[in-house]
């Protein structure tokens, strides 16, 4: 993976997906012939050639892309709708909006901020929500709006209104830049955009609250960082990435914390880059990456 | 760490514990001082400086060792019973002696065989221990005897009685290089030495049976391996040392499970060595390791 | 990468290089898709898509395979031809022969013989060739030929001459496995097939000889591997894999190669690896690695 | 290594280097104890234990620091003077104070400035110089001052002049976060203290300008960086800390300085907490680090 080698202006992402069947690639990639594209990377995955699930992602340079792209859309839809085939076209220009949520703490939330200034995550980031106000300053001063909503006590039903009435609309995906809520199936459901966030260890190892302590308390040699897509299930979500670093008797659990938001600044903003390109397909409760 | 500097002939390793209270460390090194031990290496732990407990590893070198080294022992057991501290005092030419119990999988037997061979770990492998025979002529082309221990049905009652016979007295500690056996705890205490085990999962995560099967199914990226001491629960003891390598959606569990044995047997051969070199204390269910 | 999924009785390996025109990937998978192939992976690279290099590498099953191959071989070469395109295919169950040549150190060549009887590197090992004898139980002990041609003095012919009667017609590719001798440019030119090498540094650091001597008294933080093919100039042929490992101040250069060795090792069998199943492409004194 | 355990109010640090013989360690923690100290953590290292060179770090716990300091520290050189040993002495609420120099590049900046407004980096920031303004705003939104120091043309000496005039008697050490400027002799001689530099690539590969580009020239498939104190020879001086991070022909020159700037980042600010903590003493070109 990385920087794609042409100006974004007339590129485009399409991802297949469906069951897997001989000469897809072959149609696919005639059709995108057909339409004058020129294809600057492809992937593909099989589960099992013989009656498994395809996963394709191929991105392709077609000059005029954007006078062409309804007629390539819609050419793609009756193409594979034959073959019970799903298809995601997207012109690389048009950027995925990408709202934040976060608690206190700003370590995941800042190298989000910082890379995006780089220039280096292709999305826009419309706005960052925070139950706490500890991070407004640090929001502000990247020049994105900053709400507060405040979450208190166990019935959260006010604070996800607030936020429904915040992101509906104005989000392709949201991330969860370390915020310490639980949101509930019915928000979810009626956000019906990707969530992804990102747990402070190597899940499925210390699942829920405090896992640094756990860590600790269990006496491991690595902890680490794992991003996924929320589900209803806490913590069960598909991983999209995770990584680890070592620690050792001689680091309390703040030290192992301190350590960890290194990896866990470093995880969520992978992830997000791989979503933010279209790396990610789910299927089921696992992804296929292709970076 | 690694290899000393000096021959093993004239080295000592010398490890304290107990509870921390000041002067521990000048009370130990004047003591080798005095005896005309020279400092090698020292390593020193507290978990707190007031009330905490407190771990030193010193290696010294002492012409003439052999034959001072009663005096030595003497003299620090002498020194250290009015503080309650313990102590554990060895002579490096001195190997420790390993069996190692093995069920079908060969790769971490091999690879500790082979290390043995290339003089990295300080130990004496008097006997391999297993259930089948698969492993058999590895063993023997090794020049190490090799002893058949079938253990048919629940009931190892029979089968811990024979390895009773052939370990008691000739183990300092024991190594189970996937030995897929659960070992009963009567076992364990009438054995009374260390077991360390090797786990084919990044503990605490998939504890138990087929890891690699449900790490595929919760669509981990990375999978690991963990080396513990046995205890009489099921992978829970101390941990040694772990590592993980990277997979990803194109790997079959079965993929996993290969790419995982290169993890496993890194991770066991370097557990044994920290072992051997008594650079790991015990602590409660956690490990010091002075590496 | 990792395993494959099919058997491999009727998969077959093609890898197209050649300079980027739009339908490339449209036209070779049409002809997969004509000759009833279905695609199982397909990697494709293009260093620019206007007027850049292409590569390409498809992996597809075919039921009847032996049969329909040189049709599908003559029919991509006519296809082809006329863009100017390079075009290699392979049916799997082919293994490539891959003769070996070790000096004294048997790291490297055990691992790679170990591998190959765990059933991972999809190659045949006729023989391997040492300029000592040290190797020759071990290698024995595999069931693999061991010959002996030393190699004494500056002058080399001799030896040269002696190892081409043995490799000429024998070898698909050679694997030196620490070989320590420089081979002429007219021995590989007669020789004809790549030749894999493993240099003990991470290269461009530390060419020639005593790279961990020079990495002690540089005072470097990692030591590294490098695997590579052989060219005429010393350690500047493409690199096919590196990594690396941590070292500190309390290691001589002995122990940063014993260490060290575990890297080369692990490095080498990569790229052995990477090589036999068709996924490295040269391009330029760089390599393509579709892993 | 990591976060001492105890207040830093009563903690000092002690290093003493030079000509190993036996009893230092007994010397060392013998004065530490007559002055009511209790160690909290020990590190030593010898070259050789028969004639070689002897370092060691210690952190003890003194209450009433503040002062007794002058007597343990003329204590500590009365006592060590006659084995012609060195020490150095800090109270650890005494912190040393790091001007950093930059050019336009703000990765390795921002991340230093980030991580001790955490509290991870024991040090005062004082100031922040640059030949450029790029990062002006970035460095007083941290509340830091920033001075503009521009270096035009082949002659350094105006611009060494007034960076003297700045740091001159502020500065404990200096950080250079990507500065792209080479100083001179006399300019180091002037000023007096450590300077850490991180240079872009994983040194002695790829010394001087452009090393990204060289990197993808010779097809490497890791990148790296590395942090070194400077001495008058351009990236030779004694190594603090290196580390890697993998690339693959997918990537442009400029995608691997991208995903390198992460790694400087990390290997600078890892660098400067150890010198902070005094962890690293130079030995020759090279460093011994306590971590």
């Amino acid at each position: 993976m990385y920087t794609d080698i042409t100006a974004r202006e007339e590129l485009a992402t399409l991802v297949v997906t469906g069951p897997d069947r001989p000469g897809l690639a072959s149609t696919v990639t005639s059709l995108i012939a057909s339409h004058e594209g020129n294809i600057v990377s492809l992937d593909q995955h099989t589960t099992n050639p013989a009656g498994g699930d395809f996963f394709q992602r191929v991105v392709f340079h077609r000059p005029g892309l954007a006078a062409a792209a309804p007629d390539i859309r819609s050419d793609l839809e009756a193409t594979l709708k034959p073959y019970s085939m799903s298809s995601y076209f997207r012109q690389q220009r048009v950027l995925k909006r990408m709202p934040i949520l976060v608690s206190k703490s700003a370590h995941c939330l800042v190298d989000l901020l910082w890379r995006h200034r780089r220039g280096e995550l292709p999305v826009t980031i419309p706005l960052v929500i925070s139950n706490h106000t500890a991070v407004a300053d640090d929001v502000r001063s990247f020049g994105i709006p900053f709400f507060h909503v405040p979450s208190h006590g166990p019935d959260k039903a006010e604070a996800e209104c607030r936020l429904l009435e915040i992101l509906k609309g104005n989000a392709d995906f949201i991330v969860l830049a370390r915020y310490m809520q639980i949101l509930s199936e019915p928000f979810l459901e009626e956000l019906d955009v990707p969530v992804i966030n990102i747990h402070h260890s190597f899940l499925p190892a210390f699942i829920g609250a405090a896992p640094y302590r756990k860590a600790k308390e269990r006496g491991v040699k690595l902890v680490g960082a794992t991003s996924h897509y929320v589900t209803k299930d806490l913590d069960e979500g598909p991983i999209i990435e995770q990584n680890v670093t070592r620690v050792d008797h001689t680091m309390s659990a703040a030290d192992m914390q301190a350590k960890g938001a290194y990896v866990e600044r470093e995880v969520l903003s992978r992830a997000v880059k791989l979503h933010a390109e279209d790396r990610v397909i789910r299927h089921g409760n696992q992804t296929v990456v292709f970076d």
